[in-house]
């Protein structure tokens, strides 16, 4: 039997735990018998101290073992791939890469979560389609993704269970911002869900968790140590958040984004995301091509319309409308307008993020429902030129009231400047 | 509505709390509005980034104004003095300096705690005596004192419940050893028993909350400012605890080491500090006599009998048998012998806590039991010339297995050297 605030107090004071203390720890409290008050004041001690990369491993191992685990590739007989968003504002990438990866004939079968404070999740962009079902068994996702070739659904109850509860804890007693913690809650469910290569696409800025490039590449480089001691390949993509991705923001305007992405009719910034994140992704499959030849099958299956093909496929087998014209509209559209002349200088990821959030695109607590019509369209982005008057963004809203108040909110995240901003690349580093 | 999450962030990051922000927190937690778990991670933030004087006095107001407040001397008519320890390994001197001081005339009503960690609660002891009630009423406490001059009890519900429920949790989330926890909890319980004056007496050492005499002096500052601010008398004793005071860690065996010492037959550095205290406290009593006859009334009271009296009285009128042969006894008495010769340069105070912990003698979660009956007896001291062979400690265990392993834990404990240690005083020094 493991003492449990001994392991705290050795934590506290910067002692390494053993693989198995850590293990039992983490074990014990998803069986219910470590209590939360105890977590709690572990991961406030894991704050101040760090974890190792050793036990940032065996806390990852731990919560794989937590749970079930399922392992798609042996299922379909085929490497499968996977992608990660740390998530951020206007991240509709894996609606985009999804089917394009799929078009290029690489199994792409994803579990993905719910979004919680500014960033929305993936899940509930799917959701905003008409009839689109998320929960399903492991056995249909296996059928769907060895039928139609792809398919994104919910983490399943079975698997991580202790990440569930963990992330639960973590975000009501101010211990989300740790690097070793988020790790292992990302890769234990990559692991658990069996990918052999997965792309995580790190968000770096003022609407990301990592703040910094410094701090997004310690992240990177914990979880690719991770990946490396479960015998995964994993790459990074640290990406920039300090401007919304694309233009919408809110989830069935990002789920219109996502398709005009797929038929290559996508904003400048996002195409490119998602093209470098499919590229990466097929050269890590089992169709044997380096990441130029990955690249330009990607782009061919916008071209051609075979991506937008497997995007039909997919969503009519999740049981969701393939019509665009059945996606929800918000009743009250606003035009946010430039009340002086200038280059955008800077655009608030996080303030059009709480704007969206406002407006009911998100979550305050986990209980919230959700309005999947409403959102923001930022019409000019960084480096934009615009005149006075002219217009900066589209406020969708579910009524006058919010619509006032969000594009008073849109309008302050803007900031106009008489000279361009410096050039900024969206991909800021890959590390691999 | 005070954001709880929002708190412990800014507490985390080094932010200093207003009172009314800490006052609602404690308040919160005490009406069952804030959870454990939060609590648990403040508290760790606490640890890392402390408290400022004015959030120590803020904690310690909102500790007070959680519950009922007493005024001990208002209903006896009498100053009432009180006496309290940080807590140590083997520290059992509430026990005999209670009825001592009674025996000298002094009421002495005192509210007592459970054990921490490695070090043992005067409550836990007192409850390996067969039928000894700890829970007394306010007016049965009131009673006790005015009719048989002395009453130890526990903290009821009513008074400070902040500090219990506090007082528990911290207990199992490696947050006990915090200067400014320690002192709102020691003086937030002084402060809603009323007494007018106070003798604290602050450990220092190996097996304390305070390693290092900077560290007791500063507690013991923080303690006489919290006092000054509250309009009573506070003066601190800083005693070592580098090894365990007396010979006895565990509950019973402590109980029968303070019958010895209040019948005079007590280990000579335990009998010093008895009546060092006792001295103390009489002169601060209503009695008015200095320290020096304070002390000779003291030995007095010890050497005729009148402080055995008094205890017999004492535990008859809690419900406890003062018959010695009651107390529970453990199965298995296990001999640790030297294994060379030399002089008993250290003894681990800490080491021996954990032995007497691991025995089953204290707790390792709130829920915990305790085993009343087992623990260690330290047969050579700091000091002491011992011969190969000859015993060091007997272990008093529940079952073979358990006693195997704390025999090892003590005599890991004896540090053994050719020469005599410098000698090295108990109280180290007075702060007032």
């Amino acid at each position: 039997m493991i003492r449990v605030p001994e392991l705290i107090q050795r934590k506290r004071d910067g002692e390494e735990l053993r693989d198995e203390e850590i293990s039992e720890l983490i074990l014990g409290y998803a069986r219910g018998e470590v209590p939360d008050y105890q977590l709690a004041a572990f991961c406030m001690a894991v704050y101040f101290r760090g974890l190792s990369p050793r036990e940032t491993f065996a806390l990852t191992d731990a919560m794989v073992r937590s749970g079930e685990t399922i392992d798609l590739g042996a299922a379909l007989g085929r490497k499968v791939v996977d992608k990660h968003s740390t998530g951020g504002v206007g991240d509709k990438t894996s609606l985009a890469v999804a089917p394009i990866v799929a078009a290029c004939g690489v199994p792409f079968g994803k579990m993905s979560g719910r979004g919680l404070g500014h960033t929305g999740g993936t899940l509930d962009k799917l959701e905003s389609i008409p009839g689109f079902r998320v929960d399903l068994s492991t056995d249909e996702l296996v059928a769907q993704v060895r039928d139609v070739g792809v398919a994104i659904v919910g983490q399943t109850a079975d698997l991580v269970p202790a990440d569930k509860l963990l992330y639960g804890l973590r975000d009501v007693t101010a211990t989300v911002d740790q690097r070793s913690l988020i790790a292992a809650s990302i890769m234990s469910k990559k692991l658990a869900a069996g990918a052999q290569a997965i792309v995580l696409d790190v968000k770096v800025g003022d609407g990301a968790f990592m703040k910094t490039l410094d701090d997004a590449r310690a992240l990177a480089e914990t979880m690719l140590e991770l990946g490396r001691e479960a015998g995964r390949t994993v790459v990074c993509l640290l990406t920039d958040m300090d401007q919304p991705l694309g233009r919408a923001v809110g989830n069935a305007l990002e789920v219109r984004e996502a398709l005009a992405t797929v038929q290559g009719q996508g904003p400048a910034d996002f195409t490119e995301l998602v093209l470098d994140a499919s590229a990466r992704l097929l050269a890590l499959s089992d169709l044997g091509v380096d990441e130029a030849e990955g690249r330009r099958r990607a782009e061919a299956a916008v071209a051609d319309g075979s991506a937008e093909g497997a995007w039909r496929r997919w969503l009519r087998a999740q049981g969701g409308t393939a019509e665009e014209d059945a996606l929800p509209v918000a009743p009250v559209v606003r035009e946010v307008t430039a009340s002086s002349e200038g280059y955008v200088a800077g655009l608030g990821a996080i303030a059009v993020g709480l704007a969206a959030l406002h407006l009911g695109a998100g979550r305050r607590t986990k209980d919230d429902a959700i309005d999947h019509a409403v959102g923001v369209l930022c019409r000019a982005k960084r480096g934009d030129r615009v005149e006075r008057g002219q217009p900066l963004a589209d406020v969708h809203a579910r009524d006058e009231a919010s619509a006032d108040e969000a594009a008073r909110e849109v309008l302050a995240a803007y900031r106009l400047a008489p000279e361009p901003p410096p050039e900024r690349p969206l991909v800021l580093d890959v590390v691999d």
